[in-house]
């Protein structure tokens, strides 16, 4: 059941209910007519009636079998945080008709949620069609790309293995600057380890990674424009007057190590200038990007001369980023290369170097590298995993489900399309391995199912459950939970007394 | 050339400088690796160069013809609005290796944009890939999506025509918040006429559009629940005491009608409960989803007897919108109905009632549709034109292409991704007719192409400019502009001393 491989990362987040975490959440972000059936529900006296809303999903997305959950917190921040202001009143007087009442304005000046409870299943759990229970309403954008998106991460974690770093690296092809927030929101929930997102680095406290670019290699001449060339030892013991000097000198020497002959001949001047510029700037941190050229004819040869000299005053150089190309070959041919460092200038741990991957990558390419064969330890994903290209929506739908205690339900030609009514709760039963089996709805006021041992002879049989599908009578099977696990929780308590489960949302 | 029918929307939006719209749109809103390599220019003190970036892309999308370029207001918005805070550069340093320099976090502390120019082509104008030129980093974000889905949006428009209504109604489908907010924007500067989002119509002055839902019609259960049943007319002159028996008089009128006998039988109480009270909360803005039950035996006619009672008070009734089933038959059948009333009722213009449409419409249901045959007058679009379903991002980049007046460039074994080096003007050329025949690209000191005329022998002739393709030495064609429009104007000038262009930005 655990769908991603680094498992739930939402505890690592720290979020506070104390303001929306985009500003532009505010009870305005909704449709316009939320507003007219606002009043409508006023002018008739109805605002005023209890309300069960069920927020839900049909289909699960990208063709999977299962759907991360997020967005709740968001939503709970957003319900936390609901008030008119009277600059937001003007507005929504200017926009709605003037035959509307004043009363109307006050009765929005005056609402906020505390008559509200909302039960929910924790965020970043996994989730089926149909079974996701929800109070209230702009919840749909916030539930559907987040759930969205930590879907999409946690089957590129299911791609990828456990063992491999994944990083996020969509900010600039991401739906738009909160697009671009949420997807490393939402990646790191579903398993991604890092984003190089410096806004979420800041507002959730995610891991950053970043390097450098390919116009940051072309922006050098050649080594000689670097004009502060000296670099003081790991340990403080000792300064290299000339570390361009140094770097020139392990360059010769691999040039002339007989196994790397025939490899590459001269390597481009720019990125080695590059290269050892930024060694200069982050010795502790040394990650070169070394496809701007040629990977092996210039980049790993240009990289690993400037790891050895690094090496030399004690810094151990990070890796190097492969951003073109055939990333298999490239990366097990640099895996090569650097293991011959290794061997030929006995640097312990050389050959381990880490090798991270990107251009373009998705479930399919990560897919086609694992039968390949590779040896990348990290992977940079953007566009595909952030946009989902896969599936850019999916389809989370709101329906009035009772009122008044009295059931509703929406009817539609297709049976797929008609709501289930009544507030229900949702229990995940699990089997003797540990592992879960099925989800069930009930009514609220059923019995839940329970786990009751029956003595049979001299054996004890846990009792059968029959559980049937919502919409297709052929579909039903007995079930024998050994463990039940109840999946809605209160996370918004409102007036009824109902003591919240906070432990995702403070 | 004007690839939407509804023209380029930018000038009714209205924008301010003074802050970005969106509040997460701060200096942080960037890759880690943008801070690193500025750590590195500063220590090889090459943040004092002059660079030159081009952003750019390679492929028009939807396997469409052209894009529409939009996002230029938030680029020049972020860049007048750059500038550090105290506490982000806190978080840089916390961020950051602690071997960086003080000086570096100085540096930030005192940096902004006033050295900077940007040009570019103005913002909802038709442009092809390789020629959009603009200065610094998280533009890409910003231009990306932005420009993705005006381009969608300008599709929508040719497929759907200029006649036809379009509404935005992609809030709750979009990638985030921001995704929503962003959509509506660009939607309408792609050639939307409205939108659903209230925070969209308040931020940009957009038009919105709304009525209500499913959930609305089925929270009630009968007519006898309407407590408050008086309307006063129109003009102010009388008070229809009970409304409620005005409409069921109306109801029994159009069920013996002739003409609809067969048509219908009883229609749903519940559905007619909902419409007179909204008709009671809007009677200058009645419109009723007509679907929640069956459009042709139930909603359309409860939908008629609320607007010819409606009709009785001097009011006109709006219309109808339908969200499922087959559009183009239920629209000609309402239509026909609505011809119908007008009739046998005598009530002018009842026939041409607006038809509204919704249900995960695109591009290929607006052309089914449009090949079948229907009565919609507008079309509310929601998931597919806001997630850009159909291609989910747009691949902008961003290069170095020249640095200290040297040229800069990028290669690749794939020569679609070598950039082209060197800073560019952009031309426009017009043939005869007005219309434009191809875009060209010059380096910055090269004369303009001029539209000269020779005379031979009686005949005036204008001179053929040779333009070739780029990387396609076999693609080239000669040229007789009869008019020639610089495309790429200086929107932000820096200290340049040029005079900028604010036509879309102030």
């Amino acid at each position: 059941m655990e769908a991603k491989g680094n498992g739930p990362n939402e505890e690592r987040l720290r979020p506070e209910l104390d303001g929306p975490t985009n500003p532009m959440v505010t009870p305005l972000l909704t449709d316009l007519y939320q507003f007219t059936m606002a009043y409508a529900y006023w002018k008739a006296g109805k605002h005023l009636e209890r309300a069960v809303f069920d927020l839900f999903f049909r289909k699960n997305p990208f063709g999977g079998e299962y759907t991360v959950f997020a967005g709740l917190e968001e939503c709970i921040r957003f319900i936390a945080n609901f008030k008119f202001t009277e600059e937001e009143i003007s507005f929504l007087r200017s926009s709605l008709p003037s035959t509307c009442e004043d009363g109307f304005y006050d009765y929005l000046r005056g609402i906020d949620c505390s008559d509200v409870e909302v039960y929910a299943a924790s965020e970043g759990s996994v989730v089926f069609p149909k079974v996701v229970q929800l109070l209230e309403t702009p919840f749909v954008n916030l539930i559907n790309y987040a759930s969205l998106v930590a879907t999409n991460a946690a089957r590129h974690r299911f791609v990828a293995g456990k063992s491999k770093a994944l990083l996020e690296f969509g900010l600039r092809r991401a739906q738009g600057p909160d697009g671009g927030i949420s997807a490393s929101k939402y990646c790191y929930i579903g398993g991604f380890d890092a984003t190089s997102n410096v806004a979420a680095g800041r507002l959730f406290g995610i891991p950053m990674r970043g390097t450098h670019s390919h116009a940051f290699v072309s922006s050098f001449m050649s080594p000689d424009e670097i004009v502060e060339k000296s670099l003081r030892s790991c340990d403080g013991s000792s300064t290299c007057e000339d570390f361009v000097s140094l770097v020139q000198t392990w360059l010769s020497k691999i040039q002339w190590t007989h196994s790397l002959r025939g490899i590459f001949g001269e390597t481009n001047q720019s990125e080695l200038a590059a290269f050892t510029s930024y060694a200069l700037a982050f010795p502790t941190n040394f990650l070169a990007l070394v496809d701007t050229y040629d990977v092996m004819r210039s980049g790993v040869p240009n990289y690993c001369a400037v790891a050895l000299a690094l090496s030399d005053l004690g810094y151990k150089a990070v890796g190097i980023r492969l951003d073109s190309g055939d990333l298999a070959y490239l990366s097990c041919e640099a895996r090569k290369f650097f293991f011959e460092i290794e061997k030929e200038f006995r640097v312990p741990g050389f050959g381990k170097m880490a090798i991270t991957a990107s251009n373009d990558l998705n479930e399919e390419t990560l897919d086609a590298l694992n039968k390949q064969g590779h040896e990348v330890d990290a992977f940079g994903i953007g566009t595909y995993l952030v946009t989902c290209y896969a599936q850019a929506a999916l389809g989370c739908v709101f329906k009035l489900v009772e009122i008044n205690n009295q059931p509703r339900m929406k009817l539609s030609e297709d049976v797929s399309k008609v709501s289930i009514p009544c507030k229900k709760r949702c229990y995940r039963l699990y089997g003797r391995e540990g592992y879960p089996l099925v989800d069930i709805m009930t009514g609220e006021n059923e019995p839940p199912p329970k786990v009751s041992i029956i003595a049979v002879a001299y054996l004890q049989v846990a009792e059968r459950i029959l559980c049937r599908h919502p919409f297709n009578e052929s579909k039903r099977a007995y079930v024998v939970p050994q463990r039940v696990e109840e999946l809605l929780k209160c996370y918004w308590p409102g007036c009824s007394g109902v003591i919240p489960n906070l432990e995702c949302i403070t």
